[in-house]
């Protein structure tokens, strides 16, 4: 902690590599960078109250805390190393928390790294992990959970977090950053903020929380099977698909529609089948490909076009493959109806599970879960229309 | 053509196909469908509108006309049967034009059904016999040309004949019908009637003219490379992404912004690899699920999470496959960048070829295309890698 004398200003902060060396740069509380003229400004180091804060923090884990931070890796918990320009993950949750002193005005936080890995390095053994470690965290007294995460696979995380606890003792937040922290337009300061607040609340269901883009101070919580990452780098990317988000996290309060609420006990049900596949329909998707992605999968998920359709020279082997074979639509809005065109139709006679209005990620995420119950295509078929997590909004073409 | 006399009010239309025998619909000269009990009105029959109509449209099918349209198949050229509830296609362009006597108002049509598929069975061949149609049209007078299509992968077509048809000598519009054109909320009335009217401009580009949504006279002008079907039922389902749309097309007039102008001459291109696979990349996809599709296919797009990533273990297999292998993102909304990350420089080593902020779908149509001229690694990359068609908005990942 660093306090600087400018002029007759003064600004205290955490300080922040600088990409140049005769300037000095902070994070002030609010989350924004400030930098400075070395030789233009009287700086004096706090050393006790970035001490504090981690002794804090080693306290609350050893001791009892309200909010327990999980972290898996992503930019939240990166830096960007300005001589090569490159972004590294932090070394742990508590130099990710010296950015934000602000934080243990909200609550006792206690933070752990389960892993560092970029988020498209994610897979079943990471979600199986994850959802345990919560369940502990839960069980030991922890109010609410955060998993810091990158952004780049976080929603089929969550989608399988919400599969795998399907009873939860307190909130499980995921949040991430589009903008690693070190950057002034950083999200992760304000997405970490509003998700340990969001963890204190009654919220019985695994939602993500994410910049909503719309002002500086407005997190969206999103529900964690209705949730797709729309752009690749803007901090409002995450939206919520087929309604409006569950709610809002702002400096004046947090704002929640109708929601789940938090059950007395966490109930882990984490069996998965790896061995699902998503596929996209493209006009002249040739039958090969299907029979080849079919022959090495124990089911599929095809995003079909419009309304959930296929070419008909695919159908055969749809009906063929012996495996279960779920319909979703690429268009991303709106529901699957096999009943309106002879397409859908011969998809439906061919066995085919039509999804609703399921997102592709989510379909792939509760197939591998369903999967992991039972091989029963009827059984198969059964829980893929019921709505379990929240991920089907739009009854009416079931 | 029906004029009926209910109380003191004339309507007049074309009788549409009614549920109930009880009743006479009619389709209103402003596309709004209207029923009566048929014994509580005097119905008279005006013959000559209706043959009027179809002599011209032989007429000018035999004789030069302004506006070519050329029929595909798709909901905005079928019709419901109310007795089973399906949906089937008109059997003939002329059909469809019986429905909207007011698009002899605005220009002497051409009327041509090429052939009558749903448009997810569309593939190369039905592209290059499309593109191959328009070019005659417009070599003998036709100051435009609008193909009517299914909307499901209408999106795909336009990409298609947007890079088979370098140069175009007229306007080229697709358009389509997300409801059918006997439902008193079909929008085939509206886009067909805009699309006739676009054809008319001095437009040089591919484009897509489908409602808007937002008012029910407005009809939006998307460029062919930068739209995707955003919603499987709503009128409004198709979307520019990246940037507004290229124009709209309402009551009071043409509205166009900065376009490419028509040329006079067509020049056509059409040379095609189907062998093209389009993959969107999900936590845990199988290297075997990818080498057997690399192994199966001249070259791949792979639509990967975030800024364009895929997990470690894939890249050995992009780096060996010895294909073509280009990377969007799932994202549809932003650009790829594999200089942030580490996954993303160590898929720039082993030879991925990022493609900007191309859409999925459009890259997978463009690959096509490329590969059916070269199959040269870097000629690929660098054909993939220029803006030949508007695919490209965002140049600063290049």
């Amino acid at each position: 902690m660093l306090r600087i004398k400018s002029g007759k200003r003064i600004y205290e902060g955490v300080e922040v590599q600088s990409y140049d060396p005769s300037l000095i740069v902070i994070k002030l509380n609010n989350g924004y960078n400030i930098g400075f003229r070395r030789d233009k400004v009287e700086i004096e180091r706090l050393e006790d109250t970035d001490g504090g804060m981690q002794k804090r923090e080693r306290e609350a884990i050893g001791g009892t805390y309200d909010v327990s931070i999980l972290g898996t890796g992503g930019t939240i918990a990166s830096y960007v190393d300005y001589s090569t320009g490159a972004v590294h993950p932090a070394r742990s949750t508590s130099e990710l928390l010296r950015f934000m002193p602000e934080i243990k005005s909200i609550a006792r936080v206690g933070a752990r790294v389960l892993f560092s890995v970029f988020s498209e390095n994610m897979r079943c053994e990471h979600w199986k992990r994850i959802a345990q470690e919560v369940k502990e965290e839960l069980d030991a007294g922890a109010k609410g959970v955060v998993v810091t995460h990158g952004t780049d696979t976080l929603c089929y995380t969550a989608s399988a977090l919400a599969f795998m606890l399907p009873q939860i003792g307190g909130p499980v937040v995921l949040t991430g950053a589009q903008r690693s922290t070190d950057r002034p337009s950083s999200d992760g300061f304000l997405n970490l903020m509003a998700s340990t607040r969001l963890a204190l609340t009654d919220l019985g269901e695994v939602t993500i929380a994410m910049h909503a883009g719309s002002s500086d101070d407005s997190v969206a919580v999103h529900r964690a099977t209705r949730t797709r990452k729309m752009h690749t780098s803007a901090r409002s990317a995450f939206q919520t698909i087929g309604s409006a988000p569950l709610g809002y996290v702002r400096n004046d309060g947090i704002e929640l529609t109708e929601h789940r609420k938090k059950a007395d006990e966490t109930v882990i049900d984490a069996r998965m089948d790896e061995g699902v596949t998503l596929l996209y329909f493209y006009p002249g998707m040739r039958t090969e490909i299907l029979d080849a992605v079919t022959e090495r999968s124990s089911g599929v998920v095809i995003a079909g076009t419009g309304l959930g359709h296929v070419s008909d020279d695919l159908i055969e082997s749809i009906e063929a493959c012996g495996k279960p074979v779920c319909i979703v639509s690429q268009c991303i809005n709106g529901s699957t109806n096999l009943n309106v065109y002879a397409t859908g139709r011969k998809l439906l006679n061919a066995g085919a599970i039509p999804c609703a209005d399921m997102l592709p990620e989510t379909a792939c995420v509760k197939l591998m879960w369903v999967l992991g119950h039972t091989k029963d295509r009827d059984e198969v078929a059964g829980l893929m229309q019921r709505n379990i997590a929240g991920e089907i909004c739009d009854r009416r073409s079931l």
